[in-house]
């Protein structure tokens, strides 16, 4: 990477070009040949190892079991839920020939796997006792996109999906909410983003769902991000597929199923809700390479590299992921902005009067300026307690930025003015055309109907009826 | 699952029956719509998270990086590489249609990566600095399956893909036989599968390699599991896809590249290494439980069930995988068989004279008859080392069976003989003609010739011409 191939277009200027870049030149991504399909590259790849291994150990712990279920999927098995197939028939990608032939029934490539998983659960469900199911399934998905965006929305992506069936309503809505929960914490705890949990409108929810639930992240531009979603079937594809059980008392009862979903979607919010003029930062629970040590080598003197590698072993040994950068065809400044543009929270320059000092430069990517001397010796069990504080002020910052960036409205005015910037807060009266009247004058769409919001009626923020669902919706532009 | 549905046909009857009942009925596996598709089970697929944690820390300590490339590739890279296309076009599906509209150029679904990754590396690599690239992706591939076969020959499968490009044939060869290592540790060690390292006959390479190593490990009906393969490429992929670099002296050179991969056909190979008629049998270190307690209750006696969760968790504790099997409506006779069935190493029983005594009775899937009697309180101390042993034990089983099931031959009778039961040992002339000629008398096709074979030379065992490879070659019949 040539020094000014590094600059990016500023965040003010244009968001969009200034993501474009940064996905790419930060090398998190690359683009497929196939149209809207991206490579994800070792460093893009390695923040997913990181919050598939966090998610992955949460979904285990709350009782669910992994398994793997075909790629390939008789186009019939889609149509068999009336609104399932018409919400993804548009977006299929079909094998028609295979093994030389041409099929007799095409193949659908899986956009998601709620019909060939109904299938397997009517096969594998037959009392009570075998209920509830929980599974969950790593996959790749394929969903073609007419205007495709990295990470955010590609041909295929990587997800879990998670797929459960119960014996009641109560226990399947309790699902529900767990794994949105789940998706939550992640989101919160792990990617430093201050997301809003709430149900999606009638309008919004998943195809062939009763209820949809979501975590709605505020990206920098003001947009939201949906970052997961976790939906409660009712007994819809229970019906599509059969999926009963003889209950305790010896009848015959349909399940109630649900699914829940959290993809390589969430790189592209974290980019979004940290990055800035320089480049990446990420959250130190999910960084790839929390601290990179830049040593600062004059001549053939070896000490400082000696030293550099002592200091990485025992920050390793502390539990830090630790890159050294001891490339010799490159200077310590080019060092410095191709870190900062990569994200890595932490950064170490060590220099034979550092040394000398027994002290190392620390810098921060975000949150204090300027550079800090540090005794060598207690930095690796000091860093923990940097990183967490790191951690800390990127949720506080993504928060105030989101508090700032929304707003409770009561006038279209000022909703229209809100949704330029941010999100309203609003009354509406729950009426589709009315949803879709407001798409069309400003582009926003209700993105939930907030779990925590406070009971609230009155008059819709558009057209003045008898508000809904007993609360205010928020509204903002989405990707 | 009904008692009387648990029987298994018997190895010595029917091989193949053995295996096609004892996949499904003990949990690993279902049959998935399309044509030769399967559904990993959870007690399956947690096999698999197994190998594959362990095969992925060691691809990680080497170097390598993961990251992932699309699924969907156009159909003129598979072209670019003239055997390469002619291997896999038979096998391939296609999609043809996506997003509503018929495709300009149909996307094959990836029988492996080779192209994909080619063209990529071709963009990144640019000087010697660049090198090696050391790339590994999992993920699913679609091979289509005229004679399907759960695990071993399945339309969708998933592996592992090692990807590197080097400055020399030196370097990449040396990759080359590092992933064999690999393999061939995880195999040995993990799973207990004695399997032997070799190189492929020419007319055995994967489909544009120079040259093709292969673990080979032999199944107890005498057959062999080719369980990995590891590939130089020469430059035929650099030529192919303009993989290049500027050396250090400036000139412009083609690199030379690698491919490896092992895939879920492993689980077939653990099964059919170490099961027997009472059905699997897991090596420790692979199983999804290490250990199962059945308690034994009595009445409305909770005495033993809460002993049972105490010594789950102790042995949880010292790191024993632990299932505790408590469920009311089968009897403690039925759990045994089906534990048994399903192959976990340590079953322990646990029954109010047990508890009295403070002992629990232990049983060994295999290689020790009958219970004993060990105490409650030494147990979850002493069970690393019961699980060590009875892994030993597994290796020095199918390794003795690989012994007396393999004869070097010196004639053409005992080479028929040989491959009727086991592996032949033999010498061959190296000619197609006649490897063909071989296969179609025996079935017996040349497994690999041995790494560690030593010098012979002599008549071909079949037509008597000069002996090629300066070594003996294993022949067998193959799944």
């Amino acid at each position: 990477m040539a020094r000014d191939e590094r600059g990016v277009t500023a965040q003010s200027e244009d968001f969009s070009a200034w993501y474009n870049e940064v996905v790419f030149k930060a090398g998190l991504v690359d683009r497929g040949p196939a149209k809207g399909t991206m490579v994800i590259r070792p460093y893009g790849y390695r923040l997913w190892e990181r919050l598939q291994s966090e998610l992955d150990r949460r979904i285990k712990d709350t009782g669910h079991e992994n398994a793997y279920f075909p790629l390939l999927i008789p186009q019939s098995y889609l149509s068999r839920e009336a609104e399932h197939v018409e919400g993804f028939s548009p977006e299929l990608a079909v094998v028609t020939h295979a093994g030389g032939k041409e099929l007799e029934e095409p193949l659908v490539v899986r956009p998601t796997s709620e019909t060939i998983i109904g299938e397997m659960m009517a096969k594998w469900i037959d009392s009570h006792r075998d209920l509830p199911l929980l599974l969950n399934q790593w996959a790749n998905v394929v969903r073609w996109e007419m205007r495709p965006r990295m990470f955010l929305r590609t041909t295929e992506f990587l997800w879990q999906e998670g797929h459960t069936a119960h014996a009641s309503e109560a226990d399947a809505r309790g699902e529900t909410m767990l794994a949105l929960d789940i998706y939550h914490e992640v989101a919160r705890e792990l990617a430093a983003m201050p997301v809003i949990a709430g149900e999606k409108t009638p309008g919004e929810r998943f195809a062939g769902a009763v209820a949809t639930f979501t975590i709605e992240g505020m990206m920098r531009d003001g947009r939201a991000l949906q970052a997961g979603t976790s939906h409660y079937m009712g007994t819809n594809f229970a019906t599509a597929f059969d999926i009963r059980y003889t209950s305790d008392a010896g009848r015959d009862e349909l399940c109630h199923t649900t699914s829940w979903g959290m993809s390589t979607r969430m790189i592209g919010g974290i980019v979004m809700t940290h990055g800035d003029d320089k480049g990446l930062v990420f959250p130190p629970r999910l960084a790839p390479h929390q601290v990179v040590i830049v040593p600062i080598v004059r001549g053939d003197d070896t000490t400082v590299l000696t030293a550099t590698d002592e200091l990485a072993q025992r920050l390793r040994a502390a539990g830090v992921r630790t890159h050294v950068d001891a490339r010799t065809q490159v200077t310590p400044g080019f060092k410095y902005n191709e870190w900062e543009m990569r994200g890595v929270p932490i950064r170490l320059e060590l220099g034979p009067r550092d040394l000398q000092a027994g002290t190392v430069m620390l810098v921060r990517r975000l949150g204090r300026d300027g550079k800090e001397a540090v005794p060598i010796d207690t930095l690796p069990q000091a860093m923990p307690a940097i990183l967490d504080e790191f951690q800390a002020f990127l949720l506080a910052r993504a928060t105030e930025f989101r508090d700032e960036h929304t707003r409770t409205v009561e006038s279209w005015d000022e909703f229209a003015e809100a949704v330029s910037t941010g999100w309203a807060v609003a009354l509406h009266c729950g009426i589709p055309a009315c949803e879709e009247d407001i798409k069309s004058v400003t582009a926003a769409t209700p993105r939930c109907i907030p779990l925590e919001g406070p009971a609230a009626t009155g008059a819709c923020v558009r057209c003045g009826a008898a508000s809904a669902y007993g609360k205010r919706v928020i509204f903002g532009r989405a990707y």
